[in-house]
């Protein structure tokens, strides 16, 4: 439970969102900062929004130069690697479950670790897990994840679950962000690859 | 003037904006997680950048459990009384007008009780009023309410105003917030039914 | 390098965003207090957000009557002097690239002041020139100008790093703002005015 063991945790997260947002912009034709902007938003939103409402300032995303790297890595992977990752089915959808995993269990880490208030972690876990995504999407006017009928805010709140629930020793503190990690991001790709639906409450004709 | 009774104002505002965002979700078809999202985003968002913008946190949308069950409990009826619900001409949008004076009132209250400036009082009134219905409409891909013609920001701002009246013993501080809800939302609801249009600045052809 | 200067730095790009806010807003024919909410988050959204980064509260843009005179006055300006302004190609987008230059300058010298950061201070010069306008567009459902081809991004990037290197005193620092504004606003105009654009990323058919 050491701060490097989230801080890596923190940064894969941050890898894949930055890969899913500079592959979106891409797929948008923007120009080469254009697709930079929309790489760092989709890779820091969701944790500078979460970093805010527990009053850490500057939130962390805006100035460790990790996630710059980071998402200037990116960045450059998608420009020269892009046959390989548009071989994926959706590669912006494939990237942003895995840092659905990633973000759900280290906002609600990060969350309980500054305030200790369980609620708090959890929706800022989903926060942190969503937030990014919702940017990259508004901002390329695509509708959504979270709107469309396939479960992803509900992988969330399981993930920030699990995480929670090892912060408190209910289950093994070790093991709960793998857990989280792996039942998010599983649930969230399976449910593209089976179109799993919750149900949804019937509208009234 | 005491605590409890902004504490209420507050709660039924939240009860109508979870109730707008729930059925706005669920005439989206999203899963019953998607609409409990978009249902909290929309109860909670004004107040939770309300309370950013005047340094107090974390955010109270987010830690008091009040308004989680709110929402809970919203989501709820709305599956279980839709029928009833959309009885109601545009049920989005009335539970969205009543929401808008009780809120309009509590976020000029709030802000003016804990930093004594008016500018502010009125500003994030408004914020508090309009913020949750502009997130709303925005995630669901609705074109925002403040940006029909229909009066819907001016109606915000005569219930910040009138709010802030009474903070400072203009008017009676035990009838103003009756009054802004009152006027306020009696105006939202008036100029959907009459059709009320403020005059647009004619644009040029 | 005094308060004063930087102070009408910010007024001036404050008036240009009002601008070309309201022209946005009287564009999609909302009633004058619509024109008067959007016109006003065009030009203190970028500056509030910064401010919140920066752990400034309560934001400058929400407490400085000179913005809300500013707002007022554009609102003005823009309903009777509206066949002038419209004589102008893209009015919106001509004031915006004014309000560019202004802000990519001043945003990053107040968040470079506050907090000796040099990222933030590049990033937060960004968020300041760009916010107010993502904003705009988000709100009237217009696609973000970020997002089009032309350089928009970039501009305010280069105007944020020139202002950074005089407050490193790298280049002369009393000549800083005035470089960083006119280079920032000119590339913007100019790629305007010949339809630059940046390399994109090819996308894989």
């Amino acid at each position: 439970m050491n701060y490097d063991f989230f801080h890596y945790v923190d940064l894969i997260g941050t890898l894949a969102f930055a890969i899913s947002g500079a592959l979106a912009a891409i797929n948008r034709n923007l120009d080469i900062f254009g697709v930079f902007v929309i790489s760092f938003i989709t890779a820091c939103g969701g944790g500078v929004i979460r970093d805010i409402c527990i009053g850490s300032f500057p939130p962390a995303g805006l100035i460790n130069l990790e996630y710059l790297i980071i998402v200037i890595l990116s960045v450059f992977l998608c420009g020269f690697f892009q046959k390989l990752l548009l071989r994926l089915n959706h590669p912006t959808l494939f990237f942003d479950a895995i840092g659905l995993g990633f973000f759900a269990s280290f906002g609600a880490h990060k969350t309980y670790f500054f305030t200790g208030n369980s609620e708090l972690a959890i929706l800022l876990g989903i926060v942190t897990a969503v937030g990014g995504g919702i940017l990259r999407d508004t901002l390329t006017t695509t509708i959504p994840s979270v709107l469309t009928k396939e479960i992803y805010a509900s992988a969330a709140i399981v993930g920030a679950v699990i995480q929670l629930l090892g912060e408190n020793n209910i289950i093994n503190p070790a093991l709960a962000p793998w857990l989280a990690i792996l039942i998010c991001s599983s649930i969230r790709l399976l449910s593209l690859k089976f179109k799993w639906n919750l149900p949804s409450i019937k509208q009234v004709q």
